[in-house]
């Protein structure tokens, strides 16, 4: 039975948006549990629908800080986002989803979890819409390290596969590197021997540079890249697309008849809305470590914490550690030939 | 007099467009001379309207590619971009304005002009469009090198300063250094260094790191950050802002309702195209070198060039070149005390 653990402290939301969700999913998957983490008080009342054989609750009164150093989480034993990886480490929980803290998140993970033998870098993997309806692009590392070697991006494509593969259903995903310019030889010297890297490897659909402007045209499965400049095309891309969405009802608001015009047009918007609405996706994954380990949005909602419950559910279903396991493994296999 | 050494080859629109921009400057300004770099048989016939004292061909049938190393730049000396540079070099030119190669430009520019001394690194600095109509934000560099060191992005912010405040006419312009947190601490070796630097150097309104999301919002003037991130950063906004655009596109072609709304609502929306148009910004600036140098569009239109013709005849008259030799000067005795 799949058991995932539930942090429902530091989200925007709160207990009740988030709660809402795993009843959700317990009433839709029969054979799975969750332990939550949080205030028992709170909690109780709203799983009162729920046979008590399908959750268990440990109660928590801390919550971890949006910014906390190593040493300061390893001292936050009391914290839900401590309590909850630590379950996922001793074997109580398949998976772990918060929608808390980022940065506690990746040290708590990195520290509690530990990385997978042979992984040089954990990689914080977000899939992104694009500009073609239903399809996605999947980018890592988001921000889980600053500083990479090509060793690690070269990971990073190796576990981005799997997760592509096991979770969106890609069968054999077009892969390529974030850099400044398509030609071979582009970009700084961590890019450079990424390149070399998967090309050397025959790394599989391995298709060179992308350019950050044509990453989200929906014609590139897979991105990899360091985690600093990641985390800048994450941020860059979400700036715009808030800007842009500000600038669309601003037209709309104008005058009268750009109202009168919002009132026929609408339904085409509704749609734009939807195709660039990031929370299907659920949240970013933390790949890499021990374990199953998702970051929801901080202010998701019903469905966007269900969506995050959902991957991981289906990444624990697809063994998807285990594959990483495999796959790293066999390159030591190879290395030592 | 001001004379603009203007390359009218390596543009996507070609002669004719860029001809009428040079000609509206050169009938708007009546002190002014350009020297333009192209084939004399295409150029001549365009200019027939102006004063043969107010301009000079310079015959050249080479054109730099768009990728091209620096050797093979210091051989092409037949091309229109490297005559153009050189005569800014040689001093018959006061500024260097082409369409053409960025790449070529940036590798132009430093080894004909080199640096100014003190300059560690010269900066490509664009300004862009932001969620407040009429407001820009400057960023550099956005591509002129790979590898940044504290001191060069330190350096940019220097230079920054100068441009934002005899270009754009920024008083005291803000300045952020782009990292991945606001707060001190955040980011690479070389972010944390630029900001110990920009901090204990008291720099004027030194604001500390600006995430990517918020870069765009119309609250920051001044933004640095190393050539790599900085041209993902400028990349990933374009590339989101065109996927906008298409998606605004089609929610209005969804059906004929949606069809009528863009009649009524179209006027809104003209005036959102306008609030992003970067060409109003005339193009990027490599500021460090030892000349007024400016890289139009590739896809400069009329406009486009036209402002970017205004903004190098504003660098020259306002003495950026020796203002910036001025402020190295200056840290170079400070740090001989």
């Amino acid at each position: 039975m799949i058991t995932i653990a539930i942090d429902l402290m530091g989200s925007d939301l709160g207990y009740e948006e988030l709660s809402k969700s795993v009843i959700q999913y317990l009433n839709e998957e029969k054979d799975r549990r969750v332990i939550l983490f949080g205030d028992q008080e709170k909690i109780k009342p709203l799983f009162a629908s729920i046979d008590s054989s399908r959750y268990e609750i440990v109660h928590c009164e801390d919550v971890i800080p949006m910014e906390i150093k190593p040493l300061d989480f390893l001292r936050s034993k009391k914290a839900s986002l401590y309590k909850a990886i630590d379950a996922v480490r001793n074997g109580k929980a398949d998976a772990i989803l918060t929608a808390g803290s980022t940065g506690g998140f990746v040290t708590g993970c990195s520290m509690l979890l530990k990385n997978i033998e042979g992984v040089t870098r954990s990689g914080l993997c977000t899939p992104f819409p694009t500009a073609k309806e239903g399809k996605g692009t999947v980018i890592l590392d988001v921000g889980a390290s600053n500083v990479n070697q090509s060793e690690d991006i070269y990971g990073f494509a190796r576990m981005g596969r799997i997760y592509c593969q096991n979770v969106l259903d890609m069968e054999n995903p077009s892969t390529f590197v974030l850099s400044n310019g398509t030609e071979e030889g582009k970009g700084t010297d961590e890019i450079i021997g990424a390149y070399k890297l998967l090309k050397d490897n025959n790394f599989p659909n391995f298709q060179g540079n992308a350019e950050a402007r044509n990453v989200l045209d929906g014609n590139h499965d897979l991105i990899v890249t360091g985690g600093f400049c990641g985390n800048i095309f994450l941020k860059a891309t979400e700036g715009m697309a808030s800007i842009m969405n500000g600038l669309i009802k601003q037209s709309f608001k104008r005058s009268l008849l750009t109202k009168i015009g919002y009132l026929f047009s609408h339904k085409g918007f509704d749609k734009m809305k939807e195709i660039m609405d990031y929370r299907r996706f659920g949240g970013a994954i933390l790949l890499g470590v021990n374990g199953v380990a998702i970051k929801a949005h901080g202010n998701s909602n019903t469905y966007a914490f269900y969506m995050a419950i959902k991957v991981a559910d289906q990444m624990v279903k697809s063994d998807i550690v285990n594959k990483i396991k495999k796959e790293f493994e066999h390159q030591d296999e190879k290395q030592a030939d």
